[in-house]
């Protein structure tokens, strides 16, 4: 079957959207060198409350882009890595992260701009 | 200066969260081929509200990732492209569609194992 994002039932779109949630960029970025534990990705992603990184880790984990190993200690171990799956998105996602780094001065010279002008219309 | 997505302050997460909006990846794509009218756009992008469209076109403009040519005809004729900026983006974004056109299946199959199994904890 092909797949088109394009197309308004297509189920590609549920994974298109579920990539650009708010947060998933920044945790497969941040797992790119091995796993990590909830409060060192927590420190990493610098900003992101406790609450979002649960949810956001529990889809990822849904959808089969990280595994969760609780390693049954006491305190408490739990581990989170990219699986195969996860680490094959790595690359697009690394590119976009990059461009945003890149492109930094651009878009806020654009804005600056766009400020100083008439809003358009549609 | 070195922007890093992964730092609270960090410009470069505004422009990151932006190419991440929900509908922003599906109207770059669109546009790969060249300009195309609002209503061309929005029967290309299935589903995508006139509302919604208008304003993300307006914020891609703001942010000079897309140009709007307005040719002062009767009937009015106004038309999108990609600015070269725009076009930089075109790789990553279309990187990142095509990981999601590609692994539907396997995402599907982790959301069915998922829900056969408990819900794991933090």
């Amino acid at each position: 079957m092909d797949y088109n994002v394009m197309a308004r039932t297509c189920p590609s779109r549920v994974v298109l959207h579920r990539i650009g949630a708010r947060w998933t960029v920044f945790i497969i970025n941040a797992l790119e060198h091995g796993p990590k534990r909830f409060v060192e990705l927590k420190t990493h992603i610098q900003g992101i409350t406790p609450k979002v990184l649960t949810e956001t880790l529990r889809t990822l984990e849904r959808d089969g882009l990280i595994a969760r190993t609780d390693y049954e200690e006491n305190p408490p171990r739990v581990e989170y890595e990219l699986t195969e799956l996860g680490r094959s998105l790595l690359e697009p996602l690394r590119a976009v992260r990059h461009w945003a780094e890149a492109h930094v001065p651009e878009i806020q010279a654009a804005n600056a701009a766009a400020a100083g002008m008439q809003p358009g219309g549609r």
